[in-house]
């Protein structure tokens, strides 16, 4: 690598999440910005969890000073588990989410051999040539941070995730006198956060949910029930609050909730008046009218405490008569059939429902356009490269900063595994590294590749159709009818004529007239491509057809 | 039946388009109200199409006397090709209705035996004891309609899919005057569109999106690609003007475009100044600031020419430097992530993108909280059931009504197959019908059940392992080694080891140590619960497991 150069190099996040992991390199030194990890898409059956490829990381793990997270959400420590053991770098974080972490390395029976180290945002670390700030900004989770990046080059600006709530619920403000002291230094680049960039105005304060839910339970003739997510801490303690004020208690259902509730408490960042949290089995013996539940399945979940509810399947609580249900949040893109579904269920079960349709339930964590902008007049960096969502986020982000007069040619919109070179002359994308998708599915790390996932997607459209035929070894060929079996093609009783026309069509297809022993990639191929054509022609399905031979 | 009844039966519609076929009865007449077919849910793996089961409708053939078709789109008229060779009933629509259902009939080689009847909003026809008035209202297709249907027990008014828009851009707008006058004379029930309940306010007019095309056009600096739905007639008018009044031809692409084009062309709905309408051979030879071009895809259709301009995978159209797309829709239930990385696509391709989140480049074609309240104010039903939409939709509906005025004892929120009888005194559900599903899957309508669609989740999810056995038929053992073969479950290349394990166990499983003959239903449930364990544990996936036996 040539001298007086940063190399940028987004590594990991796809779909929704977004580039939630990055390297920054100087020389021999590099540190590694968040390991975020997606959530399967819908179109990737049956797989669990997919981990951004890291070879690019191991092939430089010596030159690797640390992993920064900048806050304790999934799609920023998710792949933790699976890096940490193949990496061995330190860990640097503010408390909160140095918690989480820690409960999720746990679970993965990763945590002893860890090296995880809590900072105080304003704290400053170095890392090799780098020198890191940890500064306070506002989002959907407490401690989360932004960093300042003194470089041999200049200061790099990284954003975190982030929001310009003026009145949060939980800690200060983000810290906007510092972002401006820097712009007043004179800021070499600025990463900045783009997931709402298409949302003009701004994100209205998390205290603004409070008014809300406040109303709502005052006037609620009977229980409420809350669905959020467990990592909303300053939602959970707005919830508190208003049960409180209303004096209600609050129970809490579902096992996450109950965990994040637990470990937020513990660490002082959720507090609650005494006697406020119930105990679930105290449930029967209070009014209906002073009841809060707190639960999981906001984003309808199958298993979730609330989707159980809306079905009546959960084993300790049902909807009654009088019921108020909240969904505090609003669908993560994908998941919107599931939560129409629990709220029809739910309505239908007799419960009033407010969701994000029709009343303010909920506030996003990221900062919207008029934000975006704030973050970009403050730190007036000379380039500018969009982080944190899809490829149209990033181009508008872009779009946004030329028109506040950062030149075109200054602001960079990269994607997963570009080489962004940068000198204090300009950038430019030097090459590509490979940043594919590692599939986990069950146990199996990167045992699943795309031919698994075409198969998955031909068998869940027409199903499959097994052909068995028994071959005489020695005369090369089929011996009696062959069997066949399917599955998820057509409904078994409607078959009988059909799986005979296609016994005689093997037959004949088979039967070549002479004493040659056929091949068995001759028969394989020739059955696939008749009785494929066969059943199109009755039926206009593509089963997947899986022709195999018995020797005899 | 009892006498001085009146039978309401919705029968069909499911998931996001709700309730669009539904039967009418008095004494021995019945009416069929639209005959709407819904697209497969995404868990319908697979599955071409769903129709609505008409047994109920079948039984009752005789005493049905036509069906009325209240506008044309698909989801009003697509079951027709389906039940009119079974019923054989008149059909009776509008004339732009009419054209489209004649194009869909003939497609399903139906059209011949079908009796087509055109109206004209304000006639009147007679259908046994019911006397229907056809009553102009704004929609996103033009010639849309309620219903007004005087009964032997007072007047019945059905909203049709309606918004109220002062300034439309084909035709007038909704009859208020009419709607106002049945008020004052006294209307028996409501039925009204609840699609949009949850949207406080009014719809903007149809006329307002004309405004931001004329804008974006105006401003673009080459071509411009507009993406929209086909049956969007107003909206492809507004296209053909704004580009006529910059100077620019206007191009069509996408099969369903081009022929709705024609069709509205031909029937008048349609108009275009001279030499507009430009054949795609001429494109090279204009400048770009002269070009729109038109075409399916704004829903991330796969196949439509959008999505393929998007992917650089269209025969006739790539996206070049300085192109505009605008698309001019929003993404419907399900759709989100198609449109999303369309939208992706073509940032990447280096157009400029404007769509529903960044410009008002659409509105719906359904009205809002305001005007479904003025609907109700103008009408002053004794009785409100509320149609088309989920079961949240409905709930909020009849709240509103119930805000209005309106009894709760005298709303209806009923569901697919629900029988409500209704007196001048009151209503009541009185039983259910059979309303399932027909699942359609290709050619065959009916064959395939949950039994198909819960094994294709199962392939979809892990895969399938067949495991097969060559039987010793009188001894009853197994002979030589199995077979497996999997697909969908994991990649072949990591497999030979647990491949061997998997066969050591079969062998130890069905190795029972007597001569004593095994019976094969057996050997099929020990494999598969042997077999099924061992891969959970190796794995922690649970394929289908499909154990065969050929007996040798």
């Amino acid at each position: 690598m040539a001298k007086r150069k940063l190399r940028i190099v987004p590594l990991g996040g796809l779909g929704e999440i977004g580039k939630n992991r990055m390297a920054l390199e100087y020389r021999d030194d590099i540190i590694v910005i968040d390991a975020g990890l997606m959530f399967p898409k819908e179109d990737m059956l049956g797989i669990d969890l997919v981990v951004p490829d890291i070879s690019y990381l191991l092939e430089r793990r010596d030159k690797i000073r640390g992993i920064i997270v900048t806050h304790g959400h999934e799609d920023h420590t998710g792949a933790l588990p699976y890096l940490l053991p193949q990496l061995g770098v330190p860990v640097y974080s503010t408390r909160l989410t140095h918690g989480l972490i820690s409960v999720k390395l746990k679970e993965h029976r990763v945590l002893t051999k860890a090296k995880l180290k809590v900072i105080q945002p304003g704290q400053t670390i170095t890392l090799g040539k780098f020198r890191i700030e940890f500064l306070h900004v506002c989002h959907s989770i407490p401690d989360s941070t932004g960093l300042i990046i003194h470089t041999p080059l200049g200061i790099v600006v990284h954003s975190g995730d982030f929001k310009l709530d003026h009145t949060p619920v939980e800690g200060t403000p983000t810290d906007l006198a510092r972002l401006a002291q820097l712009g007043a230094q004179g800021v070499l680049l600025l990463f900045s956060d783009s997931t709402y960039v298409e949302i003009p105005g701004y994100t209205p304060s998390e205290r603004s949910v409070g008014e809300t839910l406040d109303r709502i339970i005052a006037q609620a003739p009977g229980r409420v029930i809350i669905a959020t997510f467990a990592s909303l801490i300053s939602r959970i303690q707005q919830v508190i609050d208003a049960a409180a004020k209303h004096q209600r208690q609050v129970f809490i259902l579902g096992r996450s909730m109950v965990d994040s509730v637990r470990m937020a408490s513990e660490l002082g960042y959720l507090v609650a008046p005494p006697d406020v949290l119930g105990r679930l089995d105290g449930l029967r013996k209070l009014a209906h009218d002073r009841i809060v539940l707190l639960t999981t399945g906001s984003q309808g979940e199958p298993t979730s405490a609330l989707v159980r509810i809306a079905n009546r399947d959960h084993p300790r609580a049902h909807i009654i008569p009088g019921d108020t249900v909240i969904v505090s949040a609003t669908p993560i893109p994908g998941n919107e059939s599931l939560v129409s579904r629990t709220v029809d269920n739910l309505f239908r079960q007799g419960a009033q429902v407010f969701y994000d349709k029709l009343e303010k339930v909920h506030v996003h964590g990221h900062g919207s356009q008029e934000e975006l902008k704030m973050m970009l007049s403050l730190v007036k960096p000379k380039f500018f490269v969009p982080i944190h969502g899809e490829y149209r986020h990033l181009t508008l982000h872009a779009q946004l900063a030329q028109s506040l007069g950062i030149p075109q040619s200054n602001t960079f919109v990269i994607e997963d595994g570009d080489i962004l070179d940068l000198t204090p002359e300009g950038g430019r994308v030097v090459g590509r590294v490979s940043s594919g998708n590692v599939y986990v599915d069950g146990l199996g790390v990167g045992d699943i590749g795309s031919v698994v996932l075409r198969d998955r997607r031909l068998l869940s459209r027409d199903g499959i159709v097994v052909v068995i035929m028994a071959i005489d070894k020695r005369r090369g060929k089929i011996v009696g009818r062959p069997d066949i079996v399917s599955r998820g093609f057509i409904e078994t009783g409607e078959t009988e004529d059909l799986l005979e026309q296609i016994r005689d069509l093997v037959v004949k297809t088979l039967d070549h007239g002479s004493d040659h022993p056929i091949e068995w990639s001759f028969i394989n191929v020739k059955v696939k491509e008749t009785l494929g054509r066969f059943l199109y022609q009755q039926t206009k399905r593509r089963p997947m057809i899986l022709p195999m031979a018995v020797e005899v």
